[in-house]
């Protein structure tokens, strides 16, 4: 069982559009925020895995979202976050948003272990993930 | 069959993120500029649809893409986007994304047709969707 | 004198460029935030403005920034803010972004309060900042 | 007398706020766009300055702009730029902004020429921006 680890963001005049409410790509974006922080959680900043691990970026594959509520300036909201399975040299992150007690957003993000294609300097590769980084996010990590 | 439009773009330095590829939710902000798009293409520009017919917005309920290639700084793009289902307040816009003959995204957006709720003027309503605004979008428009 | 108000965020990673350093557009995004949050410690938050004191909205007339220091993901950022001058229908806000004791960005905004045209409810129209909405800014609100 | 590019854009709904008009640090974005693509009109895409020419970045350290008329939904917008003065390490682009015949925005932006720094790859320092990269801005290029 993954740990879940939690986002916590203030929805800014600058991130809603002109009905007020905030414009729907920014969910994304939180969820991109609340994905960097799950592995920050987890001790694993992504400048370091950069850095040591020979990482390229963790691209995204498939992203979904279903809207149940809206939120607009001013809203202090909450994403909960965590892996929810991993494939080989893939996984699943699975976000929900809230405002309080009132669930506004489900998703998910699955994303790719990538590095350096070994020909192609400018072009990626999937590779399979370490068991090590897998392992960092099966237990709460020591506050 | 509903007629599609086609959005044309290009990725901007600001586009994209430290792997020097765009950053995912910018293509939903892209998926976002088509719909507008296609709303003017079929004659129904937003404003105007605020100002005539008391549209609020058309605040999204589900959406989901399906990245097949990446794209980055300075790549022209095309967006291809479509109504694939019309339901009684609301509709699904399928969205394709390519670079040349290379399908970068697939995906979609369903949305709502929102009116201001008559008991409070800060919540909206869906409502049912005029069946002149579903028939201008039936056939290829007289360019 | 005018009250400051401290504005604080984390630099997130899609707020950076290909350089891994913040996007320079988002320090602006960053005052505007930053401008929101001193109208809302003042008691005077944007919507209620809206809603209240026919209010269209503050909209920008200049403004500028000097680059210190750059910033990047994971950085905690500060920003300090408080209204250096009173015009008849402008002000200025002045900012300065600290990351802990290194001063990242000075700068400022000029912005109207703007209510609609009488006679075009599209545009807008500078208005005298009545004295009631100055004076909130004058001391430390208490907390 | 340096050339001057022009970059041609919409505005898109995203880039809106809850005033209907374009966001204001979206205009530096239209600044950050129009510099990327004088470079790339004076036959100098970044990249190419990244992979051949080792350069970093172009950080700014001084943006400024005073908006005149404001945009929204739909509106066409030109940027017209170009250098204005070079400094040893540094240089000055200046902005002008229409939709049409009216002027929208003035503004600049300073910029530093950015190599890594020798001892530390995470640092970067300002160089002296070679001859031919200077030269290249000086006549209307060939089209």
């Amino acid at each position: 069982m993954s740990f879940k680890a939690r986002y916590r963001a203030r929805v800014q005049w600058g991130d809603c559009d002109a009905a007020r409410r905030m414009f729907y790509p920014n969910y994304f974006r939180m969820f991109d925020n609340s994905t960097h922080n799950l592995f920050e959680q987890a001790g694993l900043p992504l400048p370091a895995l950069f850095a040591e691990r020979g990482l390229s970026g963790l691209p995204i594959v498939d992203a979904q979202a279903s809207f149940k509520a809206s939120c607009g300036w001013g809203d202090w909201i909450e994403v909960e976050s965590h892996v929810a399975e991993w494939k080989r040299s893939s996984f699943t992150v699975r976000h929900r948003m809230w405002r309080d007690e009132t669930l506004l957003v489900e998703g998910y993000e699955v994303r790719v272990w990538a590095t350096p294609h070994p020909d192609d300097p400018t072009r990626i590769k999937a590779e399979p993930i370490p068991p090590d980084i897998k392992a960092r996010f099966d237990a709460e990590p020591a506050a």
